[in-house]
């Protein structure tokens, strides 16, 4: 563990995620202030290709749990949804009578996941300064093509992430990460030879599981990625098919 | 501009990419600072999916030099790779005999574009918050089949993004974002009916771009977007094929 320099540092290195809320909702600038932080992350190429939509409809977030699989969204005080979004562009393309193919290929939808992705941890980051928790929800994938009508999200926008943000109603112990030797290189790719490093990282982790005020079990990283894995191969099968019918991904040829 | 409530938020609204740097490296402590701050970052179903590349040999930055046509990175105190990474899983899941098929998909692609752009947003708030400037640059994708074997990179990892990191040697003015009704939706998707948003964005760019100290030029949004699309269409036309020969968005079937 390095020494850590300053406030912003330290604020990092104690994230959590917070899935337990008080029921407090948030204010219309504490939104905007979430927002602007959003905008002022950086964008590939600066083109800004990425919305977000505030979802406070009842309904729509119960939809939401369903697909998730997490009803504790629900007891968040907002709920954003990243999108992923070339659309806005490709107006302004057709308005410049513009060829738009570019927007649809995967260039340009991998720059919309970066730009959504980084605005995404600069929400959480700024979250977490104003004495909020969040958790960044993946699950909204479970079902994209509901998300998209549910979000009536036009050709070349994609939903990636949910954020649930609210005021912690509690404080999960901090989840050891891997050992920095099993995800840090010098000059080229190279795992360690031996298994060391992530046997007692197992270790760690298995403390951390068994010993944690709530939902404690018996798990390690090793586990934990196995079990990840002997899902099934249908688990989300129909995710490539939806991002194509959206209009990404589409094939390029190098003439 | 809502007021802004800690020295947090008024950093990441006082972000700007920087491009000149002083002559003045990085420490080890520094960098492993950055690197557990990356680390703590949200990852998607805590898998980790993702290996930073720290790239100091002169040689290999001239060819990433090259391939973003950057030569400026040259001038940066420390370079990293952020690299989408699955192969660290598919060694464990093999070791666990698992069938590692899901690690193939397009989810898991996309969960380790998540965690890299995620943990890049960490590094750039952390190396800000230490008086140290970056820039995000994903013009690493001009030639990801170079950048693959420049870092020894196996199956189930893909480079994605490289910070250029160092001491400010300028201070560049702040850029103008989009107005927020034209990113920001309550409930469904709905761009704004008419362009005096975007109109007035675009006299507002235009107006940074003419007044800022250095590199100042004629240009609006809609413009830089319709040169952007100009480009042709065999920009990173590789991209797609690239991502899909290390093993990543193999066909799925719901059964």
């Amino acid at each position: 563990m390095s020494s850590i320099t300053n406030p912003i540092v330290e604020q990092l290195l104690n994230h959590r995620s917070i899935r337990h809320f008080k029921n407090k909702k948030l204010t219309d600038a504490q939104i905007d202030e979430l927002i602007e932080a959003a905008q002022h992350a950086s964008t590939s190429t600066f083109s800004q290709q990425y919305s977000i939509i505030s979802v406070t409809d009842r309904h729509v977030l119960e939809e939401f749990a369903k697909i998730t699989g997490h009803p504790w969204l629900l007891e968040s005080a907002h709920y954003f949804v990243m999108v992923a979004d070339q659309y806005r562009n490709l107006q302004i393309a057709k308005a410049q009578n513009a060829d738009p193919f570019l927007l649809h290929t995967t260039d340009k939808f991998l720059a919309s996941v970066f730009d959504a992705s980084i605005a995404t941890e600069n929400i959480m980051v700024a979250a977490e300064s104003m004495g909020l928790g969040a958790t960044i929800m993946g699950s909204i994938l479970n079902d994209s093509k509901k998300i998209i009508n549910l979000l009536g999200l036009p050709q070349l926008t994609f939903p990636l992430l949910g954020i649930a943000i609210g005021y912690p109603d509690d404080q999960p112990e901090l989840k050891p990460r891997l050992p920095k030797e099993e995800i840090y290189f010098q000059e080229r790719y190279q795992l360690p030879a031996d298994q060391t490093a992530l046997q007692q990282y197992d270790q760690l982790l298995q403390a951390y599981y068994q010993n944690r005020s709530s939902n404690s079990r018996d798990e390690t990283f090793t586990h934990h990625i196995t079990s990840e894995v002997n899902r099934g191969h249908h688990i989300r099968a129909d995710l490539l098919n939806n991002i194509q019918s959206q209009g990404f991904l589409v094939a390029q040829t190098k003439d």
